[in-house]
């Protein structure tokens, strides 16, 4: 069982996949495997680190999109696939379709690019759900003060930006069953009763 | 204009790449931008040292690949294309027919993935000319073992996996007429002639 979260930052995905992961270890006792996109290897880390180097300006688009593929095509062969097939459940914080999100709404990179280069990264490796946590960039924003938290360098790009992502994720979620498109608005609770009830459904 | 250079490990890409860069600055009085891959700007140099990393024996092909692609995306935009438009003459010591020799023949990733790769990396960049300098394994291993080289991550491969990409190449140099095939045992100086002559020719 492969599950992924996606949507623009402070939508709420960290609270919710370790809700999940509780769910699968205490309520079904089974192994989870839970991991951050970029990362997750020794290679996929380092390959963060170039990512998120504040010192770094001037990163091309191409360049990051191939930079996030590559720590991506470490990660599948590396510790996804081993893991299901192992009976584990996956559960990423962002994964592939963060890539045709960010990059490809979001920066206007040709979706045929973005969807060869993001097959060739996962290998058919596609997750069994997929859970876009909504927002509109009002609430993203009010969050973000009160956590005051630090920008890094792919959060400084400019409202605009996020507001194609936001529609992006949008998009896609129209384009498959696998997605399960969240108000991320409600109450944690009802999120959280609201992503069970689906694994359920589906399992 | 712009001029790449390809082969095998030993082939000595390196030495005529110098050669044509002194015939370059000193008989023509131009302005040289010399390169190698992976490598070349701060962003590729970062991304040359995990690839080159000793300590990293797991990275996966599809990683390699995408990891190669980030560090010349980087450097067509960032190096490669100012230079062009600055009248420059760019020469690098490989480029994106590498990938192609080495993953696609070499590693027997399908062409087409590698292809659109190339294509997405290089943004219409395309070498004016690229020499293939062909040698035979023998004589490859000869003039490593005279050189007494320490062997890096990339050259842990193999005999079959080298004539693999001795035979790609020889592939690739019949698919265009950019491509010109040199016999990598004559003279350095038949070489380089044959080299200059080709260029006068072209340019």
């Amino acid at each position: 069982m492969f599950i992924t979260f996606e949507g623009i930052d402070h939508c709420g995905k960290s609270t919710q996949v370790k809700l999940l992961e509780n769910y699968f270890i205490n309520e079904k006792g089974l192994d989870v495997i839970n991991i951050r996109e970029p990362g997750g290897t020794g290679i996929s880390e380092k390959i963060r680190t170039i990512l998120l180097d504040k010192k770094i300006s001037d990163m091309k688009i191409e360049t990051e999109i191939l930079l996030f593929s590559a720590s991506r095509a470490q990660l599948v062969r590396e510790v996804i696939k081993p893991g299901l097939e192992q009976g584990k459940v996956v559960i990423s914080d962002r994964f592939h379709d963060s890539t045709t999100a960010y990059q490809g709404y979001g920066r206007g990179i040709p979706l045929e690019y973005i969807n060869t280069i993001n097959s060739f990264a996962i290998a058919g490796c596609v997750p069994d759900i997929t859970f876009i946590i909504d927002i509109d960039l009002e609430t993203a924003e009010e969050r973000k003060k009160s956590k005051n938290s630090v920008p890094d360098r792919m959060e400084i790009a400019g409202r605009e930006f996020f507001e194609r992502v936001r529609n992006g994720y949008r998009e896609i979620a129209r384009t498959h069953k696998r997605f399960v498109l969240i108000d991320g608005k409600d109450e944690i609770g009802i999120i959280k009763n609201r992503i069970i009830e689906e694994v359920k459904k589906r399992f």
